[in-house]
């Protein structure tokens, strides 16, 4: 029987956004002593999200269904963010709602703008659904606003995505940027902007949130700074006839129980934020200081990573492929002119250290021979 | 603006498969006494998958993403039913392996053959990406294999959708005449074969699996027996092109990292499911000796919930609503003739005690009147 796939499914091949740590070690018989690839937290949840864990393992957190409403985490993340209940949609994190998003707005060849060398899952979603895919050019390492709104207007596009701070990049572009970017978007678009690493940013360049406005949906997640990418949970705020629609197509029950509670103590614990901030902040000094010292260039990083330059993306890759074989988990770019970039995730001191020892005994032949 | 919703998501009315105790606990302004609606299990996770679990938050389970391939849960689960493991398909539960499925092989007008009254997450899914549903009628409050077939055989039916056992009603099948069924598959179509409750059944209603059969996709859960509907994980064995199907398009970091602890640590515990399993049947006894008393009829139950006839779906009605303003959370089959009967949970033993002190108090009332 030859399986009656949908034309859409049939034509797409077999693939995935990234390829996971753990084939990694599974290919190379290692185990990882740094994991820095995946912009991960190295610093943990909040211990009152930890607690929230533990009491919900030891009473129904696992075997109960989560509250398809989300109701309490949706209350605090109004609360939070001074805007409705009915505008904001919580599910299992970005990667969920992109595909949610996508599957609510893009058809067969519907345009759809992005940068060339961002966030892969988003692409992942928009080829499974067949949408043409139209990219522009990073400009200086920073995605490139007016160039994605040209592209918009030029195509028709009814997306746009862009996410601020960027990743892989690690840069970000100022709130009134971004709000220019925001007032200009042509009739027919809807931005998506990403802000999954908007903690990390030292000077905030997320403009104010503006709910009335449907051209725009905020994607927030407890994945980085509140260290939960294990737990999937995240969230989109937007128009309220934007959130009816995720409400539409959505698993109801798809959101994990003990991600409900570990969020919701996230949310309600001011000191955890700060704290993290400060550990990334100086563990990012850490990887600019081995920088200077190695007379490499690097991208100063609003996010938990940073990407230094190796000159030539040949080089990154010959010096990523050492670093895995000697047990430091990393990733890079994929295109070029980005590629050129080696993107360093801020670790755990011990992370951090092993990278450094590593990258500083293989890098500078490799560096000099090419 | 007009949102630029594709027409399939316009078309789609604002609906959501099951109301959640959550929302009615919030509409009646109480807390449940007993949790016997959503067929969760009373008897928690496996001590095992709890010390999993710990040890996790404590270290990076929830922090680092899960493993994409689902690498150690897939091989034990190969060992387990002795299947390859590139015919197994790890995911965020049946609800999202079923919205998956239907992604893959569902168009705008295909047709699908389900049973009136069936699981309605099932449909939500089906009519978001367009499906044409035809509906049968159960016999003797069984699905029955015959009308289905023969409804796939008229309507050209890409997809039947058979759940064995069966959810509303507890009832199941042979495993010979499941086989029969599946014998029978007509050659356009699929029999996706929901095996949610089938650790419940005393006579394994399961046929032998047969993966070479590109024809039949086997849906599994830890949501049941093994108490983890909140960590949403379940899989699918198929034909592994089937499973590469589902490898093309599912949300490859979309499993919760300690989901796929507890799984794991589940299936390895030997000791846990015939625990269950016996705390079920003696669940089931409860209601089947309260039902005698009262002079009621009952489903005998393969599942871990027991139908109860009310004779007529007023009284259902009549009797569900007043236990749910009472704190009793429970529910019913949505359609008629189903509709006679109450669908009771096998709670813990304060939960039955709380169930059956309400419901004798106020049912004779309702069923003496009708």
């Amino acid at each position: 029987m030859n399986i009656p796939f949908t034309k859409l499914v049939s034509a797409l091949p077999a693939s995935t956004p990234f390829v996971g740590p753990e084939t990694l070690e599974r290919q190379h018989g290692n185990t990882f002593s740094a994991r820095i690839g995946a912009n991960e937290s190295a610093f943990g949840i909040s211990p009152k999200a930890a607690e929230a864990l533990h009491a919900a393992v030891e009473s129904n957190g696992c075997s109960w269904y989560c509250d398809p409403e989300n109701h309490e985490l949706r209350a605090e993340l109004a609360e939070y963010h001074k805007v409705g209940m009915d505008e904001i949609c919580v599910d299992a994190g970005i990667d969920s709602l992109l595909g949610l998003t996508v599957r609510m707005l893009v058809e067969p060849d519907t345009p759809v703008v992005t940068s060339d060398g961002a966030y892969p899952t988003f692409l992942y979603h928009v080829e499974g659904f067949g949408g043409a895919v139209h990219k522009v050019a990073y400009k200086n390492y920073h995605e490139d606003p007016q160039a994605l709104l040209a592209k918009a207007l030029e195509t028709k596009a009814r997306l746009v995505y862009f996410s601020n701070p960027d990743n892989p990049m690690g840069t970000s572009l100022s709130s009134e940027t971004v709000q220019q970017m925001i007032n200009k978007i042509p009739e027919h678009s809807l931005l998506l902007l990403d802000e999954a690493y908007i903690e990390f940013a030292t000077d905030n360049p997320s403009p104010a949130i503006d709910t009335t406005n449907p051209q725009v949906i905020r994607y927030r997640t407890f994945s980085k700074a509140y260290g939960m990418a294990g737990m999937r949970i995240g969230y989109v705020i937007g128009h309220r006839d934007i959130i009816a629609g995720f409400n539409k197509i959505r698993n109801h029950f798809g959101v994990n129980r003990l991600a409900q509670a570990a969020a919701l103590a996230s949310v309600r614990d001011t000191e955890f934020l700060p704290s993290v901030r400060q550990q990334v902040e100086a563990g990012r000094q850490l990887i600019y200081t081995m920088a200077n010292e190695m007379n490499l260039e690097y991208l100063p990083s609003s996010t938990n990573f940073v990407a230094v330059d190796m000159g030539h993306g040949d080089n990154t890759r010959a010096i990523l492929d050492q670093l895995v074989e000697q047990g430091i988990f990393i990733r890079m770019p994929g295109v070029a002119p980005l590629d050129r970039f080696l993107r360093v995730g801020v670790g755990s001191p011990d992370e951090h250290t092993a990278f450094e020892k590593a990258f500083k005994l293989l890098a500078p032949a490799i560096l000099a021979t090419n």
